[in-house]
């Protein structure tokens, strides 16, 4: 039920519940948090039964902006969700809060704790950002930027020579999302190319050629593609000829069993389902069988080191 | 002090503390929160002093693989840190963490208790993608999708006669993070343009016929890029010669001072600084610096509906 970033261009503050969020950083992690737990209430906020607001503040690192927030909040009669490293702010946030009478809620303080005693070691209190603890440029850095540049030059079939130096390779046909999941993909550090299939044309050699663990095949369910492919015409002001070949469902039908032929033809390749998910729903489904055969572990997980 | 996505490569399971994060979900929302807590302990973190490995179980949604989870995390010492939607699956988590005697937070739940309360209405307890609980083919869906797509077709100074038709325009010398740049806010459902600046190249005049307002330059210390560009010439294989106009100092300093000029002539472009900033603190800067001048609101905002 999100109506969209510049939700706030009609935003009519009265209407509705809000929501404060402060960070002290960029502000993604408590947006990412409250948009998670805004799906328990999905039966709730659809069609905007019971309208809900973010406000997001980011980099707030001074105890006065945090209280006059605060205040603000209280006048709109929101709750507040708040990451602030400074224990100080972090307490002079709750307090202010129980003064003006508002829920409140600290997402990072208490798994900060928590990690603390496992660690054995004291946090820092210092924010992201914070003198000293700027960004270093590691590997990790480097790679992630190689990975979104690949990824882009390699979008909708391009340079298919380089298939073999993709880490993921998706193959679907036209509007099953993978240009939107390839960069999803990339922006979590890996070199992703698409490869786009077409109602009788040659796939290109080197995909069969790449290691085959890698790749994966999207499918979904017709009736859903045709809606989005009515959407993507109407969008792109196909004349009515193109527009009828694209979206019509014999040929959609078609299309798909002719990429579902393919699929059968290469067992190895993982074929995802899309239908119904979310792009990030379809990356965690690919990261997960992507590590899973790449390690082979009894518990399929996705590990890091830090 | 991230070690890279593939670290678990080479992760001897017994050389650091491990930290279990699980989520019936894609598992997006306790990693972004762990790694945010993590950045408290980049003191203790770096060269791996006191290392720490994290492992993803995504989609969990049955209580015997949760209790096997807590099992094996247990055998390995970790923690665990969890976002489970099912009040049954959440208190299960819990109960077996008490078991097995190891230290555990939940994400979601102290959460969505607040936000219960303060809409007055109960939390559904159905995980994401639950039955029923399929994302539909919203006008945001589609929104985020153009994004992506009309950000990637941009890149790089390509289709200048567009830039009109973009919510952000980046402009900068190379390797000041423009296409990571634009690729982060494309997601998050902007539509954004990158503008080489290259010494001695005039601009495409459309930039200067945008929206001033939507432009943002970016700048950033030349020793810093001079490291940057290195890097880059090494990766791109580029010969000698190509790499020392590249990347010399003198060079690089006159490229940033041509780029400094353009930009005082055009004194509405915001001109950001990137120096030390990760990709989306350079993201949260431009964003609230977008809304701000959008909105003009006294308390700068991103505010959104759901
Ligand atoms: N690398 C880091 N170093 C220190 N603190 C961090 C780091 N990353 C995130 N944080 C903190 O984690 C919380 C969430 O960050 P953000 O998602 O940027 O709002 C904020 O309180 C930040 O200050
Ligand atoms: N749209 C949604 N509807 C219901 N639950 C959600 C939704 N998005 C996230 N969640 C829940 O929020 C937690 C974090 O989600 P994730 O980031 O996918 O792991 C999980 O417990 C999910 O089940
Ligand atoms: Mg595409
Ligand atoms: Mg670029």
């Amino acid at each position: 039920a999100f109506k969209g970033r510049d939700g706030d261009d009609d935003v009519e503050r009265t209407v509705g519940k809000s929501i404060y969020m402060v960070s002290d950083g960029t502000g993604w992690t408590v947006e990412h948090s409250v948009t998670a737990a805004l799906g328990q209430f999905t039966h709730c906020l659809v069609d905007r039964v019971c309208p809900v607001n973010t406000h997001l503040f980011s980099g707030i690192d001074d105890v006065e902006r945090l209280r006059e927030i605060v205040k603000q909040a209280a006048k709109e009669g929101a709750m507040l969700v708040y990451t602030l490293a400074d224990p100080f702010m972090a307490e002079s946030a709750k307090q202010a809060c129980k003064l003006w009478g508002i829920q409140s809620n600290d997402i990072l303080g208490p798994l900060t704790e928590v990690v603390a005693s496992h660690l054995g070691v004291s946090p820092s209190g210092l924010p992201r950002g914070a003198f000293g603890n700027n960004i270093a440029l590691t590997d990790e850095y480097f790679r992630r930027i190689e990975a979104i540049e690949f990824t882009i030059k390699q979008d909708d079939g391009a340079l298919p020579q380089n298939l073999n130096k993709a880490d993921i390779v998706l193959a679907g046909v036209s509007r099953t999302g993978k240009t939107p999941l390839s960069i999803y993909l990339a922006q979590k550090g890996y070199k992703v190319a698409n490869v786009p299939i077409v109602m009788g044309i040659n796939l290109p050699k080197n995909l069969f050629k790449a290691d085959p663990e890698k790749v994966f095949g999207l499918t979904i369910n017709p009736i859903v593609l045709q809606t989005i492919r009515r959407a993507r015409a109407k969008s792109l002001g196909f004349s009515d000829e193109m527009r009828s070949t694209y979206s019509e469902m014999d040929f959609v039908r078609e299309e798909l069993d002719f990429a579902g032929k393919i699929f059968a033809q290469n067992p190895t390749w993982a074929v995802i389902e899309v239908t119904g998910k979310a792009i990030e729903e379809t990356a965690a489904v690919i990261l997960r069988l992507y590590h899973d055969r790449k390690h082979k572990c009894s518990m399929p997980r996705i590990s890091k080191r830090y």
